[in-house]
């Protein structure tokens, strides 16, 4: 069932979601939805009386609810209503269009190897000496620079740049106007101006990686920058040169990872987190929204913060933010009272 | 008046403002200018004594002056000086340049209805099934997906992405390098990886709205992604997933919205600041600069501070965070001569 | 010895950088690389006993060890290998290919005009009265505005635009996705709506200035942003209408700067610092991370924090910050023991 595109019938989905079908057989449902937006052909899941309550009041035209939960809109009762939801929205997905072959718009050196079964789309430029393995899909204006490998099933949106040397692992995901292998912002002052230090290495990306939407990951000074399998990075993220990534990290929009830092494996980044540069994280760590890591962490957990202390304690100094001016006048307080003690004494 | 480009005679200028003319009425400026620029050939305006000083130190040409100040610099005596400036900067203005029709290296699929008054730039690319309306402008290089429509006189400059189903209202401008209806970050972890929550929503934008360059906005994961009349946003901007943002919204750079968040109607986001997911804000909230909104906000007003507070007490905090050192020397102090007196007693 | 590619011979090396050969002169490596990488045909320097055993731990193939250093794999010993080793990045670096002249696919206006040694590469959009200077490097994609001016050497990377009227000095570098001379972002509500304040001025860059990928610069409202010599700026950064930048001054990551704020020579900004509209910001100040700026700088040397204060109060405030709970508990337990001792009074 792997393309099942709507339109769809309320008759038809509670087949194929082995649902139990309360309301018309031929309601037509276009789209899956959220359950507070007024489009009486989306259908939405609610999995409590707050989200069941919310579709109510909207014009949602069908729901997904479990069994434990009714409505006189038409809907589907199934055992679990995010995972047939989940469903739904993979029948749903569709694929930016992209021909087949190579556009022949497409600017690509004579020494680029493309596998038959990828496509370029119009206006892409491929450079001298780049592989691009099976079933690809290299968009329209993306740009693939002298050297660049990527492996199979790879998927390149429009506008995306890969300067050169960028290595990208089976199914990764570079989205529209990323930049992968720009210069490291790297120089010294000579004491006249800031002489740039030129930036000679290469980014690597595993597999299953996805990379958003104008986010920037440099090349290394020398060496890789490398960013492990499966790290799924968000929208205008910095990744600068020499970092280095491990598997199954999570970074989250307006995040920065200075030159030279490290990641574990399974960390997750929430939005605008960042790291110093040579700074060094171990798996298993959470960095909570802001968190700012100035220190090497080595034990797992969570964090929050800036800088970055344990999440029970970040917690409690966020709390108490607002209350830091009664504070002071609490120690004023508290100085005047001492005084009069003292001077009774 | 729509359309008077420089150069200027003051005389012209004397008398299309009707204002009076303090110097030569053959003395020619080329563009406005701000008063502190050393730009012979350009007009200024000041209000005030101290922009005045400012300008008769630069080498600013001309100025706009309201009645109650005076200057030897060739000027004009007009009642609203920043009113008349305005007008100026109105006759001033030049958009890129953009042939009628379509360019013959546009890529344009056959099923996209282009009214014919519109232009389409060198480069770019129009996929199937989109609409585009009478007197829009798309420049080179932009890349609208399958099934966007555009509604009369959008403009999208230069490099500008747009998705599939992104809509876009009358007279909105997305500015060059702007990322619209890319994928929303949505992982589950299945134990072994992050598995990638299908994105297949879509993006809405209403009338009248600019957005900047860089700015990122997603389509959502079911239903729509909406941005309503009149919002403005800045540059480098996050707008996550299934976010929804009310009427005549201004953002400021470097704002980041989370998935899911919902944001009012004349709301301000001073550079910055940012909501984590799922959170609401009223109509007519201000968010200073950095503001970190953590929860709902439902009481208009200014806010400030990271967790936001009330602009007046986010204020103080502010304003005490480099006394903190000091407090905790006056803790210590305290706490010797409590121990005093406690020994005495 | 401008352009020495490798592969190299530890042999050839060593007499090139006058370095003493320990090990094979026929051992070949490929590039120079990170000392904690497994590389083994790679060559890295290490300078400190902790760098070297970083080193050895790795498979990298060779290393530059001063004299005090010693190791048995294939080394050169040169006085400062931290020098060598840049003689090495400066023969590695390979630009991205760009064929000479004027690519058959590029769309350039009658009336630009092109020197005769500058390249244009494919898909570049050059518009009219656009003057483009000896050995200048456009890259494919690349979208140069109307008036542009680009003085000699300069590069644009793939995917930058510059709107019109942008000015870039000789040898000045734009790097992948950055976007120059775009509107700054200024409205004023008129009752119903934001209104757009016409945004009708220029960008102009110094000579030797590098802009990295997905920073933006936008045009002034009236007269001219504008960036000085030598000013080096990272990726994702914001830089807004009106702002000047005096020479030599470095901005990292994700900074911001607001409109019309004035910034002196030899700046830093480290990630993530920002400045609000209209301040200003002396000669020789270094802003640490994330420090915000909300007043004039006055007095050169390093600040940090949110608000900005000198860097030495601003690493107690941050040092403080996790202890903030616990102040609370003591101010708490004192306002008890004063109590205790006045009801014994």
């Amino acid at each position: 069932m792997a393309n099942f595109p709507p339109p769809w019938t309320l008759g038809q989905l509670a087949s194929l979601l082995d649902a139990k079908l309360q309301g018309p057989a031929d309601f037509v449902v276009d789209r899956p939805a959220a359950a507070d937006e007024d489009d009486p052909r989306g259908i939405a899941f609610a999995e409590s009386e707050k989200y069941l309550r919310t579709a109510e009041e909207s014009h949602i035209g069908a729901l997904l609810l479990p069994p434990s939960l009714d409505t006189t809109k038409p809907h589907l009762t199934v055992a679990h209503p995010r995972r047939a939801f989940g469903a739904l929205l993979a029948w749903a997905l569709k694929p930016l269009p992209l021909q087949p072959g190579i556009h022949p718009t497409a600017v690509v050196a004579d020494s680029a190897q493309i596998d038959a079964s990828a496509s370029i789309g119009p206006y892409a430029v491929v450079e001298c000496g780049v592989v691009i393995g099976a079933r690809c899909r290299v968009y329209a204006h993306a740009y693939i620079g002298e050297g660049c490998i990527l492996e199979e099933q790879c998927v390149i949106y429009p506008h995306a740049v890969l300067y050169r040397d960028v290595v990208l692992g089976a199914r990764t995901v570079i989205h529209a106007g990323a930049i992968l292998g720009s210069d490291g912002f790297g120089y010294f002052w000579d004491g006249k101006g800031q002489q740039k230090v030129p930036q000679t290495g290469r980014v690597m990306l595993g597999a299953d990686c996805e990379i958003g939407s104008l986010t920037a990951i440099d090349r290394a000074t020398a060496g890789t920058t490398r960013v492990d399998d499966g790290v799924k990075i968000d929208n205008l993220v910095q990744i600068a040169h020499n970092v280095r990534i491990g598997e199954h990290t999570v970074i989250a929009s307006l995040c920065g990872v200075s030159g030279s830092a490290r990641i574990g494996k399974r960390v997750t980044m929430a939005g605008k987190a960042d790291l110093v540069d040579h700074v060094s994280i171990c798996d298993d760590v959470m960095l909570g929204g802001r968190t700012a890591v100035a220190r090497d962490i080595n034990v797992p957990g969570a964090y929050l913060g800036a800088p970055a202390m344990p999440a029970r304690d970040g917690l409690k100094a966020l709390a108490l933010q607002s209350r830091i001016p009664d504070l002071f006048e609490r120690m004023r307080a508290l100085e005047t009272r001492i005084k009069e003690l003292e001077a009774k004494d």
